[in-house]
């Protein structure tokens, strides 16, 4: 839920001058992206979204990630693509910050992720992946391993108010991780954030991926297993193995993973939950009160990183032997 | 800002079943209104608000207030339109809650009303009060004299958190009031709340009204007087007389005030201007913390009520003579 920069009439009257996108009809702020500010914008020539960079996304990352979703939708993934102006930039700054309008992309995410959907993502996940490695850009994994080092070290000591001996636990995961993390897989560019508010489904097909403002390069299993914390669990803890099946068979129709890759999925499993368990204690600690932001549960990462740490192999995961 | 209440993808596919308005292709949070959770809901036919009532608004109330959008519509005023199902209702329930679909009133909500614009609500507001005379049904204002007292006796107490003292001026001017509130001047439907964010203006012209949830049977200049003091101070606390100039004469172009309103207008603003410091004061007091609604300043209306004591004639505001 975000609005933090207010657009008035005027400001969006000038802003709009840069652009042949039709006479404004409406603008009303809307409740999505935790990030940015993000507008619904109404003309006579349809819906776009119009959205501020506030502090948190780098201001020079921007033409990465912008770059990115043209190239994704030139390669036929759906998702929502920046308007360029008339002087042919689609960046540019509105309330002394970047901004940029993009097409509006139809669908809603799906509050209830269910079987069906999880094997949609992971294809779509898969064809993300293959039409990233075409991309020429690159952008370094902010939250990988030393991401995660810096996180622990600012929030670490906060982690056992959550719950005694977390903070430890923590620790331990990291040196772990830190010894055997896998440098030989398959890279590319990754979402790394692909949960399912990210998803749009219509009509029960997924129409699309937004919010690419955590992708970079790393390696592509990552991704899924990013995916596999975020959309297979039920109540928040209890992994389905139907749900994993369905997206890791998904994810393989279109681009089978290696065998060091299946191997792997535990491992990187527990990154992913470690990555998410680190943000969210780091959100927990650095929102003000009163913002209008509601905060993420860290405590279902710690759940779901034991878990990861019981799994022996993928097979555990759903995949098909 | 409000999205109080989460809409599933199921729960429209089901609500919508009852309509005929067309597929549906996004269905986004927006952040407007404080007192219901309101979505902007695109079909493959357009764009529509869907409202969901939460408990500030009374169920039985809701009839009163959908069928005066409906009135003031078909007598010219421009508002949003409850659109009726295939039953022919418009007012259903949707995750336990009253819940009904308007058309999209297109434009945007002035954050800085000029001259020209206040001049454009007067008259609307006139147009609006004429209307309202053919409205067959009523309802009583829960916020004038009477609501006052009680929402002084449930947070009077807190009053002199915010400045030392004000709990004793608050006291004075309900006595005062009560005293002087005048009762035989016109009346008929007001809006109560036709705040700038409730009225929206498309290419610098006015396009409709909306939220019409406090309106009610009441003294038609108090209406004005609310306008009075929600669009012409400068600084929270300045009355600007050429805004309250163009406000009271594009309102009289249409519905020219009595002599004996023009008397009652200073302490009518004063009623209108404790009216907000109250409810306020009450906001302030009971909105849960972490809510994600910003609390409006009540001192704003301290400083208004007492520049209204000091009126000696509708002169003052711009009224000419």
């Amino acid at each position: 839920m975000a609005v933090y920069t207010e657009v008035f009439d005027d400001d969006l009257a000038e802003f709009l001058t840069h652009y042949d996108i039709g006479q404004p009809l409406a603008l009303k702020g809307i409740a999505e992206g935790v990030e940015n500010s993000n507008y619904l914008l109404m003309t006579d020539q349809g819906p776009f979204i119009l959205t501020l960079y506030e502090k948190r996304v780098k201001e020079g990352d921007l033409p990465y990630f912008l770059g990115l979703m043209r190239h994704f939708s030139e390669k036929g993934v759906a998702c929502p693509q920046p308007v360029p102006g008339r002087d042919g930039t689609a960046l540019r700054r509105l309330k002394n910050r970047p901004a940029a309008i993009f097409t509006f992309l139809p669908g809603a995410w799906p509050r209830r992720p269910g079987v069906a959907q999880c094997g949609q993502l992971g294809k779509a996940l898969a064809e993300m992946h293959l039409a990233g490695q075409s991309y020429p850009h690159t952008r370094a994994n902010a939250l990988s391993l030393e991401g995660w080092e810096g996180l622990f070290r600012d929030t670490g000591h906060l982690a056992d108010e959550w719950t005694p001996g977390l903070s430890d636990e923590i620790a331990a995961e990291l040196a772990f991780l830190k010894d055997n993390w896998p440098h030989d897989l398959p890279t590319g560019v990754i979402h790394a954030d692909l949960f399912p508010d990210n998803v749009f489904f219509l009509d029960g097909t997924l129409s699309g991926l937004i919010d690419f403002y955590f992708a970079c390069n790393d390696l592509l299993a990552y991704d899924l297993c990013i995916c596999l914390n975020s959309w297979c669990f039920e109540n928040q803890r209890e992994f389905n193995a139907t749900k994993g099946l369905h997206m890791i068979a998904g994810y393989q129709s279109v681009r089978p993973l290696t065998p060091a890759e299946i191997e792997a999925l535990p491992i990187l499993a527990r990154g992913a939950a470690l990555r998410f368990l680190l943000t969210r204690l780091y959100d927990a600690a650095n929102t003000p009160k009163g913002a209008m932001v509601t905060i993420k549960n860290p405590m279902e990462y710690v759940d779901r990183l034991r878990f990861h740490q019981r799994v022996r192999s993928a097979l555990e995961y759903g995949l098909r032997p």
